[in-house]
Order: structure tokens, then sequence, then C-alpha cells
């Protein structure tokens, strides 16, 4: 059996410049590893013709599979089309089934067309040309002595769209596919050389047909096992063994067993009960409710959130008193816990979250320095609060103070004061 | 002078299996060309020894500057740091120093310490050390016949604070930079291509000096001109000038003349004028008041935000009529009319923004389509309303409700009824 490597090579100067970050590479391979092929290599070059260049011949030399995204927008600073064309030995001409999409997308968009628009539908004749259903640039499958690559815009969804409907079922028939399984589970509340000190024996006896990873993230941590080979059904055995060992290792620190972010797991778990979630946030900005709405179908469960910045929000909506501001401050335990109940009865929930902190750069002080976060959770019988002490930039505070307020709710509902151990 | 051009070497598996997306290189990139170099090419490779090798052995023929991130973490998957001590000729030694830092770090946090932390304070012998302030992994600066190889951890904050403290200026030092001035604008309300042909004779008669590139990113498009050479006086100077010309082809479009998104200018616009805002969202659950938030200093002018997905919600804390969802459902105008109103009066702000929408994948009908969002913007005075039908997948159609609805604030600011063209 072939031995399947791809690679990506994702063109642009505003990936170089920073002024983009890259988050299809992540998905494409994302994509070719559940269809067990696996990226070996990744590049990002400019809008620049040798390095194009350069960056087909080495992933011609290295890789069975080459996705190639960007560089096929109608502006004047897309060079990629022509020189992919000159690479492998064609010339552009225009494609009928690529024209008509680009005036099918005018006609429903309503908008005259101009020349630049019309030049999208030229490729190089020496391609098979992949349909764009979500924009005008179509894709391009060129095949090299074997070797498959695949160009197509830098887009995101034009991109997704274009990897689901085609190039993988393409891929799929094209290649006999080895065997790839991950498993992953989620951990909270314990440091990555903690948690490896932890597991090394474990991690000292696995066969090496199997690796694992240690992959930290916004103060959790996410355990990955992998194995590749050719039965699949001996690889899922094997690798499921292992799992259900890793995991007995780990219990007391494990948010989930499956490949979900921590709002998905807690999405489930109201979802199985039949319970109803509000959130009251001030340090955090809405981006709790956020993160919970970004979750299909998180309506059934998430009813909504007061994000109470100003402290006349909180004693407004939240009913938090003034004195208890005035004798405490907007960031303490008294005004988390307020806001929790303040939540619970505007929104009628069965849950709610509230956080109070101070995120930088500015407004921190020596008693309560920036950093410094009070989380409350609770239902109607009663209210769990925890204190924390972030020390990094906004951005970073305010992602640890969401996803640790998850984590604090996440314990809450599984462990009822009369059933500590549940 | 030297031609300073800078490499990106990502090392991890996360990155290749797609579960960690890459926020570092476009960081360390903006920083590399702040300073005026140019970055020409971002690689990532996995915790594979071959790769690693390769992609050094590349970069060293290719960059005079390589830096490099990832596999520096205390867990067993890591390889990166014995195979750099190798590469470049060196053995593994204990530093004093970062010892030290291990030792403080684990006292600050009240942990004991464990052999796998000790040996984070080992470091191959023919590097210079770079103190990690902000974590237990210290940095390394090697020379192999004049070409600077940095090695920095993956942790994004650990990452940053060793490049601002001590590699961007020892790069400083050790090298006479070229110049580069970039010139960034933000538009919104116009495609990509109508864009670059409105400003096709501008773009025509640029001189060879000046690149001009079009970043397009959620229903926006960024416009930015770059020059760079030897002397800052001429090159800032003629940047300005096309710059001053540009502006005035694009005004009708456009959002900032910064390098800033559309939130931070909406901040500044509401802090000169002395304004409150506040939001009512349905659709986009919280992601306008998290934008909104990021922004250090949004106190100043943003109270607070009540995210009602829940009609329950719509109606008890914004007062929309129980009668106005019955005849016209939760997207539609009427009804993000009445939100608008109700945050004005709950959050007592000057301008708020109300969203209710479809956003997928369910939820759909033939009469209200997956994408169908209603936005309204107002102030006590009079209510702005547009509809947007939207085609994406729920978290492109969420990120592209927020940056719309805070374009059409902007434009309602900016455009009183009785000064229509101020």
């Amino acid at each position: 059996m072939e031995k399947l490597t791809a690679g990506i090579i994702t063109i642009g100067d505003e990936l170089l410049i920073g002024q983009v970050i890259d988050t299809n590479s992540a998905w494409m391979a994302q994509e070719l590893n559940k269809n067990g092929i696996w990226v070996s290599h990744r590049v990002a070059v400019g809008d620049t013709r040798e390095d194009i260049w350069q960056a087909l011949d080495d992933e011609f030399k290295r890789s069975s599979i080459v996705l190639i995204t960007g560089g096929l927008g109608p502006t004047a600073d897309d060079i990629t089309k022509p020189l992919l064309a000159e690479y492998f030995g064609g010339k552009l001409v225009v494609d009928q089934g690529a024209l008509d999409n680009v005036k099918k997308i005018f006609e429903r968009l309503q908008r005259p067309m101009i020349a630049r628009n019309l030049s999208q539908a030229e490729v190089p004749d020496n391609c098979t040309v992949i349909p764009n259903h979500r924009g005008t640039a179509p894709g391009m499958w060129f095949e090299k002595e074997g070797h498959i690559f695949v160009s197509m815009p830098g887009v995101p969804h034009e991109m997704k769209g274009m990897m689901t409907d085609s190039v993988i079922p393409a891929l799929r028939k094209r290649f006999s596919f080895p065997y790839i399984a991950h498993r992953t589970l989620l951990t909270a509340g314990i440091g990555e050389s903690f948690l490896a000190d932890h597991i090394r024996s474990f991690e000292e006896a696995l066969p090496p047909s199997i690796k694992l990873a240690y992959l930290p993230n916004y103060g959790m941590v996410r355990l990955r096992l992998t194995i590749h080979g050719e039965d699949a059904a001996a690889l899922e055995t094997a690798i499921q063994q292992q799992f259900e060992t890793l995991k007995g290792l780990v219990t007391e620190w494990m948010v989930t067993d499956e490949d979900i972010s921590i709002q998905e797991a807690i999405g489930r778990l109201l979802k199985s009960r039949g319970k109803t979630l509000g959130t009251a946030e001030s340090c955090t900005g809405g981006n709790i409710a956020h993160l919970i709405t970004t979750i299909p179908g998180s309506s059934d469960y998430f009813k909504g959130s007061v994000v109470s910045y100003a402290n006349s929000v909180k004693e407004k909506a939240l009913e938090v008193s003034a004195d208890t501001l005035a004798a405490n401050g907007a960031v303490s335990e008294p005004t988390v816990e307020e806001m929790v109940k303040g939540a619970i009865s505007l929104l009628d929930v069965d849950f709610a979250i509230a956080t109070s902190g101070i995120m930088g750069p500015g407004g921190g002080s020596p008693e309560k320095p920036v950093g410094t976060v009070w989380i409350a959770v609770g239902d109607r019988q009663r209210i769990l609060t925890q204190k924390f002490n972030f020390r990094f930039d906004r951005g970073r505070n305010i992602e640890l103070a969401s996803t640790n307020a998850l984590n604090l709710l996440r314990k809450f509902i599984l462990q009822p004061p009369d059933h500590p151990e549940a």
C-alpha cells in the first residue's frame, strides 16, 4: 500500500506579515487525518513567484498529496493561477462551468459583473476543475507523476465546502487509505507536568505503536492517543483499551472523554438533565454566553445573559444591592453571589454563572491586582464561589476566566452537596 | 547592508493534526515586520526528528533569522531541545539562571517540584539562554555561520514576553535593519472585486516600490500599502502621499484609516463623543459584547448587554411585547426595534444594538431560511434597521452578523438624519 503523506501550502503576503491568522490549515489537517492521511509539513509563502514555485518543488519531493489555499481572489495581487498553469505545463482557458457559476452568483446578488470577475472562470487547461458552490473562484486538481496537487480559494467557507463536496471524496476514490485512530480527553485543574508525572508509568508502558500527546490550552490540558496502521478493527481495540486505562488514571480532572470543548460538554450535561442555564458576566464581557452559543442547539438549554459591565446594570438588572457594591466593591465574593441570584431570577433558569474581575491592562490595585477574578455558580438552593488570580494579558485572562467558570459549573452540577462523590 | 529575511518554524504534532490553531506565527511576523524584517517563509512540522532537522537545514539556506516555537514543554513528547543541542554541536547542561527561575515559579505556586520540571533548566551549552519571566522553559539563541536561530516555548504569552523583552532588542543590536512602512485602512459594504475595480487606476499608477494588498475578512476588506528600503523619512513621505489618495477614493466605505478592528474604531468614536453603548443580542449570543470588551478601557463607554436567547428574556428583561413576538416572530423588524428600546431603557445607554436571526444549522424555514438576521441600531430618538441574509456556517454567520451590526451602528452615529452627509 502507498504511504500517504500530505503537505499543505498556504499562499498570501497577509499570512507572512501576520495580518491574518491561518485557520484553514488546522481544519484541512483535521479532515485529512479523519481520512487516514498524515500531514507531515505545512508551509506559508507570500505572493512571490519564486517562493511559490520553490514550495511546489519542495512539497512534490515530500508528499503524495499537496493541498494549496489562497492566491485565487479576483484582485491584482494574485499571481497564483498563472503560475500553476505554467508549473504544470498548461495555459489558461475559460471554463464554461466556472463561467456559468460566476454569472449565476452575480445574478443572484443582482450586481453587475466586471472583467475581473470573468477572469475568475479561467483555469489551466491541464487541471480538473473543482466546482465552487459558495464563491466565484473554482478549485483546480493537478496530477504530476502520481502526486496530487489541489488548489483552493483561501476564503475558509469556500475551501471547506470544496473539500467536503469534492476533494475528500476524490482522494478516497484515488487512494487506498491507511487507518488512523485518535482518542482524546480533556482535563482541567492540573498542570501539564503534574499530569505527565501522574501518568508516567502508563506512558512508559504504552506499546510503540501508540503515541501520547499533551495539548495544553487555556488552563486545560487535552491528552491524545494516536495509533495508525492497516487493520482498523485491531487498531480500534488496542487504542480503546489504553484509553480506558488512561481515563481511569485521570478521572479526578477529566472534563470529557471526547474531543469536544468544555462548552459542548456542559451543553450535553444540561440537555441530558433537562436543565437551563444563564450567565451574569462582568469581566468576561459576554464571552461565556458567546462560547455557549457557538454550539448548535444551545437554545435548548441556554436562555440568556446579562453582561453587567457597569455597576448600574448590576444593580438595576441583577438586583445587586448598592450596599454590597459599596462595602465590597464589584470584584468580590458577595457581588458575584448576588449576581448569580439576580441572573436566576431575571432569566428564570436552573443554573447561573457569574463573573467579576479586573482583566487589565488598567484597573488593578495592590489589594486587587490585574487578574483578580471572582466566579460564582449556583442554583436556587446553593452557590459555589472561587477566587482566581490570572497573570496574563487581557485576552488570555478573559479566556481563562470563561473556561474556569464553565468548569466550576460542571463540578457544581456533578457534585451536589449531599452526594459529594457523585 | 545585509538583506534581512526571516523564517518561522513551529513544532508540534498538534499543529499538524489541526487540534491547535497557530496564532504565534502571525504575532511573530507582525513584530518582525514592525522592525523591518520580512518573513519570507513559515513552516510547521511535527514532533519528528527528521522533519525538524530538515526544517532547520531548509531555513538555514533561506533565512538570516530563524524563529522557532514549540517542542519545549515539560512532557515526554518533546524532542526538540536535545535535537537543537545536537544540531548546533553542543550538549545539554543545567543553566543556573533557568534553574533558579523554575524554583522561584514553583515556590510562588506553592507546589512541589518534580524531576520533569528540573529538566526544563537544561540547555545546550552552545546557546545564549533567554530568560523566561512567564514560565519554566528558557529560550535559546544559537548562531551558525552568521545565521541566528532562536528557540522559544510555544505557549503564546511566554513566547510574546521573550520576544518583547529579549529577542527583538537583541536582533536590533545585531543587525542594521531595512525600513518597512505599512498603511492600512478598513472598508465595509463593498466586495473585494468591486473595490479593486473602483481603485484600478490608482493601483496601476502606483510606483513599483509600493505594494497594494487586499485582505478580505468577515464581509470587510482591509487595504494595505507597503514600502521598504533605506531612507525612512523618504519612504514615510512617499507612502503617506499614496495613502491619502487611496483614502479619498474609498471614503464612502472606509471604517477606519488605522490598522485597528471595527470594535476599536467604534470605541474611539464613542469615547470622543462621550456617549455610551449597550447591546441586546439574540442570535449573536453575546459575541458583540465580547468583541467590544476585548478592547482595553471599553468600560468607559460600554455599559452592558442583555443576551436574550430565549423569548421569555426578550419579554421580561427587554420588554418586547408578547403580541409583537406572536405576530412577527422573534426574527423580525418590530422585535429588534423593541429590543433596542428595551436595551436603552434597562441599560441606560445613549446607543443600543439589537440582533435577532437564525444562525443554523437548524431552525430555518422557507420564509426565514438559515442566515436571516434582523439588526437594529438606535438612540432615544430614532432607530435604523437592516435585514441580512448570510449564507454560511454558524460560526461565520455569528461573526458576520456581529461585524455588520457594529458597522450599522457606526453609520448611524456618523449620519444623523438632519445631517445625512455629515
